[in-house]
């Protein structure tokens, strides 16, 4: 059984290669317009999680050496971030910075310019209703 | 453009139906032979993530009532952990009990017997390396 993801918004942000911080790195969320009320009262959270998708990355590395780091033992790859993951999927909670229209910025997405958003949700720790 | 997933893992759980309190289901993720070298290490974890989808909900809902409760304003989807999303996709932070050859066993997964997992990750707060 296979699914299929339709991506809800892409990632701008400028970003072609790997970044030293991506903490410092500030994204655009353009979200498709069918979806934008969906985005109503987003902007009371602080942080938001995003789930993403590596759509540069090429190939699964079932173990890896965690942070590219050779001298660190090798764990495997649902041990570990890495994004050579099967499914590609990426999750950061992000600084939420604003929600305008069909855009929402955020701060610290480790995520390339264009790369495909499939779902934003409330951190739980923020949700008080 | 539209992404494809193949599922991971499998929910086992004998979970039909909504419960009253998730946090005591156990369930078995069964893991496809092909990635169970990824799991090395897992277990090292005392919580893991979990990215699974809502494979028997249909129909998307822009905003909702949170917790069902009609008494709560409404919210956009993306203001809520919803299952009637987008993409279908849960994300939940799980206690991780067991890893066993293709099997992980975690408590507090809220979804039903059968869901389809996409993916596994360690919480940034418990990795320490």
């Amino acid at each position: 059984m296979r699914v299929n993801l339709k991506p809800i918004a892409t990632v701008r942000n400028g970003v072609t290669d790997d970044v030293d911080d991506w903490d410092k790195v500030t994204s655009r969320l353009i979200f498709e317009r069918e979806w934008v009320d969906g985005l109503y009262k987003l902007g009371r959270f602080d942080h938001v999680l995003v789930i993403f998708g590596f759509h540069r990355k090429r190939g699964v590395k079932l173990r890896v050496h965690p942070r590219h780091d050779p001298s660190k033992p090798l764990v495997g790859v649902f041990a570990s971030r890495s994004p050579r993951r099967p499914n590609k999927l990426g999750l950061t909670r992000v600084e939420l910075l604003s929600v305008r229209g069909n855009v929402v910025t955020v701060q610290g997405l480790d995520a390339y310019d264009g790369s495909p958003v499939f779902d934003v949700k409330p951190p739980l720790d923020e949700i008080d209703y």
